[in-house]
């Protein structure tokens, strides 16, 4: 980094950026640089500038070279060189993603990441490795893009005691079903529209099976409890399973179906899971729509606090990295480094040890007695029934329960042994219920 | 501050602090900071203590002296002491709190306040002399309570290229409105249950006529467009003169009315509001109940994004101020300060030329032609009708008029003109109209 001249009698600090990647996000990041570099430099004495980009096809991207003084298909360059100061990696995966994070640290350069899946997998060891050597790894661009929930919990709420953090952190899924929500079509039917407007990429399984959400379900976990863990410890469910009858049940329920990444913290024990849960109509996250993104946390203290806003796109992802970019900035030109503090390891619970209330769909005969027969088994292993609707349905019935809180495990006892009743034809969809 | 053994080979920063001012706020802080010292200690290696606390009644304060080291009536005596290292000030109000922060700053303490008139009136002042210190003076409990707004201001949106924050940001107002709108029962009444409740001082004004929210609203433009103001440039309405017809006109043209503080910038020109103003029930603001905060930001790259939360309240603000002194204390042990960088000098743009579609009631005579006068004046002035309603009323009439996005001064002259004429009697409610 160099010092030059004042601006209003600020020392002007000059910040050479490598770039590493440049798709949706990094295009954007260039642009917004270019129109907001006078304003940063004027307000805070930064002087930003992209030093160099790392590209695979340099071809494709021969029109940065007007505004960047390298372009090079050589990443492992950039996070070497002598005249980069800070390194914002937005190529996404593992390999080579990490070993260049763990390079750039190495030569003493802070590092800001778009990437989930790299933290989520790796995320302790990097912040370990970040700490040691007094630099900045930030990344609140790899949870829901354009919303500052990384920021607010690694600094707002660091002293807060909080119990539960519920995130809307997909944009694909929340699109899929408010489209079923709000029109009464298929899961199918929405997906290829989400496909067709751009909301969902044409492998969508990340997606939809709720492996993306997972990954952000362990970063959040991991700055909301200052805990280490990773991926592999997340339960997930996506929303393959998902039908319009669920849709139109958890309506009549007074409820919004929506696919939720959870981490809770009770007594030090920690569960982080992703699955579809119906929301009560009247709940801040029922209310997110389209591709919008939104994470309710609540804390001892602080009470309900939701954050809502873009979580993908390449605008609002451009956003989070620039708020990083001059956090890590001005924490390289003080010499000092934000980070995550001691990550204290932590038994996971398992999801079978949680308590939910549940919503569970049954196809029986169409026979008296069924009810009691069913019902029995619910009380047999303690899975209590706080509302049911029967209706017929072509000769056979359908039964919709929703349980009390019950343990997850007894609920699994209970649906194993009603599929061995010769009265249930099929058990369809389970779906957790919020409360509150 | 002193350094001592180390946890998890964290060296443990010992941070003494003195807390100006005892009440709920103060209360809430002590005892979240008993409860969370442990947590923090091991996460951050900090250890925080409270080690004075100034007073106006040491009597009624006799219970704190089992958990403090010094209660004391002086708090001079505190923002000096060479014991204390960091400095809260709960107390509220321009004096003392303005002399008592000044001298903290001045003997070398990083303070964190809660005080958003002292701010409003003075944050320029005190912002700069802190950062000549190289200390922080942060205030995240000043605006909205345990919303963390002034940190994602501040940090997460210092590159982002703002144009509007729209926010509810006082509690007793929203809970009246809330109350009018699903109850509909009257203001008076309203504000009767308000007061019972808790939500509303036996005093109500400041909060009604809008002043408090027009604090805020000044120290959201000052860190969210980086600009020298204060609260003497912030134009306010409060809700007495909103009327469950206003209400009730409000939900038939599929708006909800909230009070609402909007800081806007136009190409660098800023202008600061409060006012009641109809809110389309699919903004996410329209949504916001009872005593709750929100804060819709609208900016280029990042899009929309909302944070939502508790406003007041002692345990939401505590919560707050704890965030800060978390971040106030890391930075003195690091000796570096996050200031809010150079503010510069804005011409402030009279709400008279702002545009706003605009929702406009009267009582006019019940005869033949009146409508055709009422247009022409309208038509007259350019402003331009988008809908209108027209009721019988016991021998007179009512119209209302919801107007296409006209000039301000327009308006009022319309207005003016409108009261000259023989047909109207009376000129109700005006409201503004939040598009989008």
């Amino acid at each position: 980094m160099r010092y030059s001249a004042t601006v209003e009698n600020m020392e002007v600090k000059s910040i050479r950026i490598g770039l590493l990647g440049c798709g949706n996000v990094g295009k954007a990041l260039v642009g917004l640089l270019e129109s907001q570099r006078e304003a940063i430099l004027s307000r805070t004495g930064l002087d930003l500038t992209i030093q160099a980009i790392a590209v695979q096809n340099m071809e494709k991207h021969a029109d940065l070279a007007a505004t960047t003084k390298q372009i090079t298909n050589n990443p492992a360059d950039v996070v070497s060189s002598d005249d980069i100061d800070l390194v914002v990696e937005v190529i996404g995966g593992v390999d080579p993603a990490k070993e260049l994070v763990e390079a750039a640290l190495r030569s003493g350069k802070p590092v800001v990441t778009a990437n989930k899946e790299l933290l989520a997998k790796h995320g302790p060891e990097l912040f370990e490795q970040a700490d040691q050597g007094n630099l900045d790894l930030l990344f609140e661009a790899a949870v829901a893009g354009g919303v500052p929930l990384m920021r607010v919990l690694r600094e707002s709420l660091k002293g807060e005691p909080i119990r539960r953090v519920m995130g809307i952190v997909n944009g694909t899924t929340n699109y899929v079903l408010s489209q079923m929500t709000e029109r009464g079509i298929s899961y199918s039917d929405a997906l290829s529209e989400a496909q067709s407007a751009g909301f969902a990429e044409s492998d969508p399984s990340a997606d939809v099976d709720g492996q993306d959400a997972a990954s952000k379900a362990a970063i959040i976990a991991m700055v909301a409890f200052g805990v280490r863990l990773g991926l592999s410890d997340v339960t997930y469910e996506g929303i393959t399973d998902v039908s319009t009858d669920d849709i139109e049940f958890a309506k009549r329920f007074g409820h919004t179906i929506k696919l939720l990444a959870i981490a809770e913290n009770d007594n030090g024990e920690v569960a982080v899971r992703v699955h579809p849960a119906m929301v009560p109509k009247h709940h801040p996250l029922a209310s997110v729509r389209d591709s919008f993104n939104a994470v309710f946390v609540e804390g001892d203290a602080v009470g309900d606090l939701m954050l809502y806003g873009r979580g993908a796109g390449g605008n609002p992802t451009a956003s989070a990295v620039l708020g990083d970019i001059i956090a890590a900035a001005n924490n390289l030109t003080q010499e000092t480094n934000n980070g995550l503090g001691n990550l204290r390891n932590t038994p996971i619970q398992s999801t079978q040890d949680l308590e939910n209330a549940f919503y569970i769909n049954l196809e029986v005969t169409d026979e008296s007695g069924v009810l009691a027969a069913v019902a029995s088994v619910f009380g047999k292993h303690g899975v209590s029934i706080r509302s049911m609707e029967q209706e017929g349905l072509d000769g056979e019935a359908r039964i919709v329960f929703i349980t009390h809180s019950s343990l997850e495990r007894n609920v699994h006892t209970t649906l194993d042994e009603l599929r061995e009743l010769d009265c249930v034809i099929q058990i369809g969809t389970k779906i957790r219920v919020v409360e509150g």
